[in-house]
């Protein structure tokens, strides 16, 4: 049994993470920060963890319980996890970072699960890829690493508004989210950037266009990437890499027929792929749980991967969408 | 023409009111005043409001503004608008207060238009009621006011989310909101008082169960009011106290066949009832907008009455529900 | 491991016994029979069993592979599930009825598991109760059983659309539900009988107003029930009487802050239960899913109750919410 | 006042007709014939349309009350309406057709106002177009007439369920759309060909790529266009087109910050694009309501200009969003 202890637990990755480890078989919980929330009960704050009896720690609480051999979770804000961060790596713990702020940077192994397996597993801090580059990335990285790769990138995205956090803004209420679907971040989002860096990491780079959107859901995230090659495509030559890319991969799904849904995917690790290619381009469909996946899930995954536990521990039992 | 101004203009309600003063061929739009917003183009605000080429005001723009004979929509905040109130009284205006701050003052008229029309007529200043007591009251007044009256209120009701106002808080947003009913406010809630007063300032007064709860619409409310008499009631004579009082009230649409729904009402300024008779039990179901009939709507209903305008004025377009 | 054979399996809630039975370390799936999807892939037509390899079975499958000790969950319709029960039960099955049909009849052990325990722990057959009858009784028994009970009772209940099953009907279309909230079977439902039935079997009996409303969530149900009694009712009776009822009930969680939530439930086979005492009226709140505690949960529990096995099997997992 | 008939009328698209015509100040309603509603009442099939007095009539009611001059909408299934348009034609009324029956004929003009006003004008038969191909052709026409136009498309589609029509289906539920986004036509979707036919219908020709998808909204898509050049673009050039194009169109909004969204259009006529240029690829954004630009508002737009109203009569109300 591995203690995992969350520093900035109070946002909604956190308590997928929460849920994720309190039915881990091999994980158990240890201090749960948050500055805003110190002291108070879980279960008062996220209806689903009613049953749960662990309280929110206050600021100093993670670093006081580390030992040697802890993991952390560090699911802090942007820019503010950076230094927790080091002060926990001092302190013998091995740390999962769900922020940007190590995403960059050559001292932690980049979290994508499916393709960084080896060195995560020897990794003293993860930094665990945003919800739209893990989509995109599952999707894209099997063209990317092809001998003739695409030539311009189209991301089109869809995600659910647990996606802008639990801070409340007047764009994330009920009465403006609901009935609406909506662009934004046209003039540039943050995880552009990221998608670049390791979509082009191994490839030539192509250049990406990036269209995020808000559409009503609480969680979950369909992305369409659209890959534009400068010759005709074969069918079987792509087929064949997906299938080589995740052959060891139980979470990635690739399906022929029927079409990738936030439902399939909702409450799960899972990603759901579908490949279809029309001349020059190939279109990849992702459907993935932005909380899941792209967040607590792949973080839980790596945890499992850094303990040489089985990837799949914890998340056996089926989930359930309301 | 008359010249509406509004006060604390960049809530739900107030865009409700914008929205309706704009298309009404009689009233024409002053200052919007709104201290959060000041100088801000209400179309970046509210996209349903994207046509409108209105900017807010900073404040002290409507007192600056305001010539006797104008009319003013207070739609600030409750305790904030009193002293606004009053200075507006003074150079002359005419006021609809819609925050609770004068419904239990003898200084004005309570705007439940439907059975204060004659004094809002010469109203200088009417507390718009507030949605719940809108719903309860059109409801159950008809009941109250028999000779034999209830002897128990119940009241269940169920509203949308606009209720809790455009300020951003983590209960309103659209990932706690959505998949969720929950009861609120067990201990007390605000509008019972005020449902008590009115309801029993013309019978001998029976005692209130009040139980709101939040579904995940974002406008619309049903309410559930069940008057517990201590004899046996008969169908016939419930019908016609509805039917009397109501004669003359062309947004009250009193029905005996299917149910009142959210979608029957939303958008409009209507209220949608029906009554049920069940031994000792009379069953009231109303369903009106919260933002139209429960606030706005309300609103701009008073000031037809006050400025001698058909109560239907401005309200003939058939709204669109999304 | 015993096994368990479903039955008009192609609804919503024959698909969460599925995820439930999948879940479960004690049981395992037998056939799903499905007139209407016969030899069709489970994972087509529920995306959250997207992982499952089941196949749905033609008409006949449960009876030709049922074995003595089996059981055997009845999913099909209201109507149509007695023939088919009479010959499962011939067969050596127990069996654990979703439909009304045997709910009035002498033959089958009422499966409101808080409340019979030991009689399903004998039934070969249990007629397992409906969504609403299940929320109703569950906050209402212990009332019912006072020794001055209640004279009169007021339910006014609120439901996700998965109550109204799979079979597509206008009313029940996204674009019919979402926005709204609506009353219906204003002039009689179904479950009424069945709740009087039960809320009335150990007292004196008192008559009861049911209203239920349709919300736009999938799963999940709030009830709202009103015990009116002819004396002041003091708190701490009522207090004591819930915490006898449920001592021994892992599923019942009865709280005196906050307020139940459809949220706190969804997904799980809890019911969560508030009381508040208001002169003469008791208000009891009660939340659970209508497809968990309210349909197949139940049904799973008391299959772990006739099979001997803690009442928590299968439960352990804390569930997700989209 | 002309007179306007509905052959097909209760469906979604009928019923938002019925709506604008009733709120028209020069159009009058004629027969609203529906073979399954048949002598009901409009107000019982929609809940938004509850004021409405009009009843349903029978097969053959439109063709037997029509007079040279009246207008019909045909608002029939695809397949069935070419032979009852026929016979409307010979009868002397001018037609519009929602249908996809004429949208490939010689005998029609094709309805996408802003492209073909004169020919419309003229019109005895106007093939509406689908919503679809409304909102990616107002996107791209301004690109695709360009002297080098775009190599390729991709059309990356949101819709709103409405857009599957009122009959029911188990992927229209609201427990089936409700918290999930999923792409569907991925094998070839009937609305690509009629893009493709009009979008080259002055150009050289481009292959297109098109990907619908549902997501939970009840009304309302949105189109992410992206276009494709074989050369760096000159965004200058790029916004004078398209202020070019609809310098004379009142409900095409082009805008140049904030995103389009569906929000800002439902129950309206408006169409809100947004353009921005990367590259070699031009990506245009257009937000429509499916209901309102994308059915039964380009109808009567078209009908407006077919009796040589100004366009916008009867669209003058600000429409309100639930």
């Amino acid at each position: 049994m591995a203690t995992v202890h969350l520093w900035g637990a109070s946002g909604y990755a956190a308590a997928e993470a929460i849920r994720l480890i309190d039915a881990h078989p091999l994980l158990e919980l240890g201090v749960l920060e948050s500055r805003s929330h110190a002291h108070a009960a879980v279960a008062d704050h996220f209806p689903l963890l009613r049953k749960t009896r662990h309280r929110f720690s206050p600021s100093g609480a993670v670093l006081d319980a580390v030992s040697p051999g802890d993991v952390v979770i560090a699911a802090g804000a942007h820019g503010e996890a950076a230094p927790f961060v080091e002060r926990a790596l001092d302190a013998g713990a091995r740390v999962v970072d769900l922020s940007a702020d190590f995403r960059f940077s050559e001292e932690a192994v980049y979290g994508l699960t499916e393709w960084r397996r080896d060195a995560i597993a020897r990794a003293a801090l993860v930094a665990n890829p945003g919800c739209y580059p893990t989509a995109t990335l599952l999707g894209l990285l099997p063209l990317a690493q092809m001998a003739r790769a695409p030539v311009q990138y189209i991301v089109d995205a869809k995600s659910g508004i647990t996606g802008a956090g639990r801070n409340p803004s007047v764009g994330a209420l009920f009465a403006e989210v609901s009935g609406d679907v909506r662009a934004y971040g046209l003039d540039g989002h943050r995880h552009e950037p990221e998608i670049v860096r390791y979509l082009n990491a191994t490839g030539i780079g192509a250049p990406l266009v990036f269209t995020p959107h808000v559409v009503p859901i609480a969680r979950g995230m369909l992305v369409d990437a659209y890959a534009i090659f400068d010759h005709d495509v074969e069918a079987d030559e792509i087929v064949r890499a997906y299938a080589t890319a995740y052959a060891q991969s139980p979470f990635v799904r690739v399906i022929d027929e029927g079409a990738p849904s936030v439902a399939a995917v909702v409450g799960t690790n899972d990603a759901e792929i579908r490949i279809d290619v029309r001349g020059t381009i190939v279109r990849v469909i992702c459907a993935l749980d932005n909380l899941g996946k792209g967040a607590a899930g792949q973080a839980l995954q790596n945890i499992n991967v850094m303990l040489g536990y089985p990837q799949e521990a914890g998340f056996d039992a089926r989930a359930v969408i309301g």
